[in-house]
């Protein structure tokens, strides 16, 4: 036995309190997890007991001399720390113990709270001044049973996809002129065509399997071989073919679907014109009915209504222009018109003018341009005519009466895009991070003057806040989106005004978390970061657009905005009011409930880390910022503003509530499907990321929930310093977190990385 | 006289309320303004002056009825308000007031309360429901007298500068392969310094003007230009030329600085390596001193440690080699010396291995490059001797002692370059904020139902937002630094630790500021500004890597932290905490006043506006933060912790102090320039910026002054509704001050600002 003024039972206990008291964060219910552990060790002697729980009283901290008396303790041997214990400072104690009084036992209490308080290595082993057998990461998780609970279903159409691109054709390379960009990236079209991914969506007459989610998962997955391979795909398939399958009628399925998932016949989606980008409403093309020839005019009247970035357009043969319908001297609205663009040798036909939209900030090999038509006469049947028809007697007909209705029908059947296109930038997101954190674990810069060897950037707490929280972000949408695509697949569901409305919001919220992650890798990776060959500048020119394109985040999140405020009722995508003004009355009554100045200052573990706070907390943004918006709408109604000049002075209030209702549906969603993890290890792990999530969220609002006095300062403070905890908690099992998201190997060429 | 149920006296006041009233936004000072000017108005009866007081009170509001009443009274006119009218509003009432009296009068209170409440027509336009002339934009301000402002004693460098850029060799042009882009950037480097802007920071005898702060402004225009100009520029003038005249002696000078000036020596700065970027203490490439030869071997020892990024690495015949010198078997330390490396037929010399880094996510027209050195000889001559040399004898001198304040004080001379960095982001963001802002002025996109054309991008509340405060931080920023040019090129000044913390700082704000501003401007403009041919995609991927060179800005707001700790008493740039952690003590004493309830409650216009409650702000952030990092580090250090890992635990407070200390030196910079301001309409301006600034910067960190009590809920939304009103306020005048930054009309080539 070696001498020292503590006896074996408080010896084993020095490590943990010295960890405890060295820095200040455990809050009640986790001194409580020391405590019953003091109370069940049958190994203590009862003064042992009493002097340990005298050492927990917070109201009377242990005296710094105290504190270092246990450090001396501790570093005066030359025990050495473990990372890759079970047990690491459970195990440590063991070792303590057994090198000042030669006694081994396994204390069972101690591991109680190690694994309890979830402290970890890297939260104490610079504490000790002792030798730390380092461990960069931990494989405590496994990574593949991870992406079995992400893939669920569609494991096996990601796995085989992954087989897929394995083809050389794929390999990634710099390509720098359009023109070689693509051929390359049509030429991986037709591939994947020929694989049958194009049509996988379609009904199985069409060569597809009708399997929307799985669709979704392959096009996210397609972002890791090239963000430009993957919008080409989307335009292709999912627009110019999936307008067809859903605007359409059996005879242009017949015609065209088949053809299009084949890429026998190319396709572009001509919506969007230059002088309207947003207000698809607005587009001035027209399609005016002929009844002499039976045809359809096509025509671009002025110098800006030509149709404006078409993806495809200088390959298609044939597009589907959406123009005004005028009937007989009526103007039916917005719809969808199958005009062909170039003939067999892929001449452009006459009236149709095509330029190239030149170079962009990403996605060259996606071939965007400029169509004019100049009085292009099409048959009657080019009318993608499930909405809105035109009979053998030259009259309109349509079976939703109300036009507008009519018009954000047609355009409800497009959802599916934004889904994906939120998808692509997620994808986009994992692989930055992916990239990043496989960096920071090799990377070292700086040390502390002792080690020869520098720190890995991994383990700064500035680090691990740039990337942790949004790894867990990038886990909660994952999860949100694929319960998105779900409802809106789900065929049974015909009232899709819910979900469009979900998906305007999430589409924003989510495009705009991933550029916001990219940069932060991108940085992250220092001047590496900036080399095209480690792919994270690729993928920010490439994912920048998707906050503009399938409907720019601004105008998406008023009408998010508007859905919420109208319950739902309104006329999805309806720049008109009048639904939702009807509707507020119902709205404005709704009783906002009074904080209790003890919850709004309840800073304790146990409670920050409930998911019942983080959703009462969100439920109540939402509904208050619904409340507040309603009332000041109505004021100003009353006073005699017109009701379009009265949403405009809410504007940036409106898209206050639409991101919080996206947070709250994503982390509802996120909660749900983590309840129903069977795996308790895993489950757990789910539950920290979600909670990480909620509390980040949180505390990016953390002025408005001060302001409503929802939240006091104290607590402010302590969800900042929770959120960097469960960072620091992670840290060790962040390698396997990225290699959660299920990203190939043979995908991630960025040398960085490898 | 037509019939109403209102005096004439009332009916001037009567458009005036109906503005006031149905927006809620007027403060006490606010409506002092208007009490006063009833007062003085001698046209009221005594029962008019009552009538209208009684409705100014703020507890008992005019009924909707009221109101109501007022609007009808209006819109039954068919009174145009005409936007362009010095006076919109008093002469919209003193049409009003001819139409039913047949009166005709200058209400001169009415237009002490127009100028007086900043109320524009933007405000108001849309409450009447009459005919609206619209201006897009007003001419109250010049844009050429604030560009005179601006740019000071520098106005004719940068004309002068902008005629010569005329030369076609400037014209703007898609590059993408970069042997091409290379060759133009070369040619155009050499063009200027045959223009002898190359040399103009350098001495006379060397072909310059030591015009510092001048050669900062060329260097900010030639952003407007090409970034790979502005960066391989300063790679070759400021850091290859400027290391040798910082660091070397007159023999340098004579033997390199003036052909360095005009290009005829092309040169190079190898600081950086693959292994050690941020840390260049860390640095591995040794230069040893060989008694035998007189010669410095200069060896790259790992596979690591080869010089990465290097700019010009291409294109030079010679390197500034930063290596740790070592002579007599000591190591003195890091040292640059003058390295060849390629001949007169620019083949590779023995021993130097150059390779490409590649494309780059932008900046494709500078070469960077990695280097290699083999035990490459130069002669001893080649040291940059200015504060280390070696003897004739072979031994080491120099006349700083203490080898950490040499390796700083050889670090300082190049500060200049992160001001010069900074100010080049400052000048991407200006040219985006620039083709944003002229692109919103132009672009229609939705409309109230009954108006034929669509609204202006610009006039849409989310659009002001996201620019105006952006472009009031481009003014402060600008001002701030040229004030950091002026004091660090002050060779009066030799002690410069206090201005290297400044510039640490303000070189990480400005550079993401400049990120976040592009990017705003990007989404801004739509698709439009993806397209490169709009400039903005260029600018976001040259200005990218900003944040990182020249000091990563993560480690450079740590050292600014640190700083700011020590009291500027620390060697700067030191990875070592003893200076920080001797002077916390005095720190540790600093009172904070407790803030007054009445204070934090003060949401009065007069005092949000007052520079005095900014500045109190700020300096309150700062010192706060200061003393609690002091304090929490103190305790670490008290219970143990190695001061190294105390560091670490604080890591993201530095973060935030690092911010907070730049946000004020800013503020204070730029408010003590405005008051010298002689122009009182321009000062007002300028003041109006300033304090949309400070508000914004208040708003930012709302989270945490909420949390210390230092503004409370009521105040803190009072801030964030005076954002948007400045905003707004300044909305009429965005277009002369986006002109205002000078940048000329043919570098402004982007499509969609023209």
């Amino acid at each position: 036995m070696i001498k020292n003024k503590y006896t074996s039972g408080i010896i084993q206990y020095i490590p943990f309190f010295y960890v405890i008291w060295s820095d200040d964060l455990l809050s009640a219910s986790e001194i409580n997890i020391v405590k019953n552990a003091i109370d069940n060790d049958a190994s203590l002697s009862k003064e042992d007991s009493s002097l340990l729980l005298q050492w927990l009283n917070t109201a009377k901290k242990p005296s710094n001399k105290e504190i270092k008396s246990w450090k001396q303790t501790i570093s005066s041997t030359s025990i050495k720390l473990i990372e890759s214990d079970i047990h690491p400072l459970s195990n440590f104690s063991k070792r303590l113990l057994e090198y000042y009084f030669n006694e081994s036992i396994e204390n069972k209490q101690l591991q109680h709270i190690e694994i309890n308080l979830g402290i970890q290595p890297n939260h104490y082993n610079h504490l000790f001044d002792v030798e730390v057998i380092h461990e960069p990461t931990s494989n405590y998780y496994n990574s593949g049973s991870i992406d079995t609970i992400l893939k669920g279903e569609h494991k096996t159409i990601v796995n085989d996809f992954h087989q897929v691109v394995k083809d050389p054709i794929f390999n990634w390379t710099i390509e720098r002129k359009k023109e070689d960009f693509r051929k390359k990236v049509l030429d991986q079209v037709k591939f994947l065509a020929k694989e049958k991914y194009g049509a996988m969506a379609y009904p199985s007459a069409y060569g597809g399997t009708n399997n929307m989610p799985g669709y979704a998962f392959v096009f996210e997955n397609m972002m890791y071989v090239d963000g430009s391979l993957a919008i080409k795909f989307g335009v292709q398939f999912g627009l110019f073919g999936g307008s067809i399958q859903k605007l359409g009628s059996k005879e242009h399925h017949d015609l065209y679907l088949g053809k299009a998932g084949k890429t026998e016949l190319l396709g572009c989606f001509a919506m969007t014109e230059t002088g309207h980008g947003s207000n698809v409403r607005g587009i001035k093309t027209t399609a005016t009915y002929e009844n002499s020839s039976d045809s359809l005019i096509i025509h671009t009247p002025g110098t800006n209504d030509n149709k404006e970035y078409i993806g495809n357009a200088l390959d298609s043969k044939m597009a589907s222009v959406f123009a005004q319908l005028i009937v007989n001297g009526k103007n039916e609205g917005v719809h969808a018109i199958l005009v062909p663009l170039r003939d067999e040798n892929h001449n452009l036909l006459p009236g149709v003018k095509i330029e190239d939209n030149g170079y962009k900030l990403g996605l060259n090999g996606v071939d965007n341009g400029k169509i004019w038509f100049n009085q292009v006469k099409v048959p009657r049947k080019n009318l993608l005519n499930k909405y809105g028809s035109i009979s053998d007697e030259g009259h309109y007909h349509s079976h939703i009466k109300n036009p507008n209705k009519r018009f954000f029908t047609m355009l409800g059947t497009l959802v599916g895009g934004r889904i994906c296109v939120a998808r692509a930038g997620l994808g986009g997101a994992k692989m930055a991070l992916t990239i990043a954190v496989k960096h920071a674990l090799k990377r070292r810069q700086f040390n502390d003057s002792i080690k020869i060897q520098e720190d890995l950037l991994m383990d700064y707490p500035t680090h691990q806040l740039r990337l942790t929280p949004a790894i867990a972000k990038a886990y909660v949408y994952d999860i949100t989106l694929q319960h998105a695509m779900k409802i809106y697949s789900d065929d049974s569901k015909t009232d899709k005004r819910e979900i469009e409305t979900q998906v305007a919001g999430l589409k924003s919220v989510i495009t705009w978390f991933a550029n916001e992650t990219i940069q932060e890798c991108r940085e992250a990776c220092g001047g590496k970061g900036y080399l095209i060959e480690n792919r994270i500048a690729d993928l920010k020119g490439d994912v920048d657009i998707f906050t503009t394109f399938e409907g720019d985040n601004t105008v998406l999140l008023q009408l998010a905005a508007k859905g919420v405020l109208s319950d739902f009722n309104s006329e999805f995508n309806s720049a008109g009011f009048s639904a939702v003004l009807k509707l507020l009355g119902n709205q404005i009554n709704d009783k906002i409930t009074t904080i209790n100045p003890l919850y709004s200052s309840k800073v304790d573990a146990k409670h920050l880390y409930n998911p019942k706070f983080h959703l009462h907390a969100f439920d109540y943004r939402t509904r208050r910022l619904t409340y507040s918006i309603a009332m000041r709408i109505r004021n100003y109604i009353k006073s005699g503003i017109p009701s379009y000049q009265a949403f405009l002075k809410v504007q940036t209030h409106l898209l206050a509530l639409g991101k919080a209702y996206s947070c709250e549906y994503a982390y509802k969603t996120f909660v749900s499907f983590t309840e129903d993890i069977t795996d308790e290890k895993n489950k757990a792990l789910f539950k920290k990321l979600g909670t990480l999530y909620a509390l980040h969220e949180i505390r990016t609002d953390a002025s408005w929930y001060l302001e409503q006095g929802y939240i006091s300062g104290v607590k402010s403070k302590a969800i900042r310093q929770r959120i960097e905890r469960i960072s620091t908690e992670l840290r060790p099992h962040i390698d396997v977190l990225v290699d959660g998201f299920g990203i190939p190997e043979h995908l991630i060429t960025a040398p960085i990385a490898n």
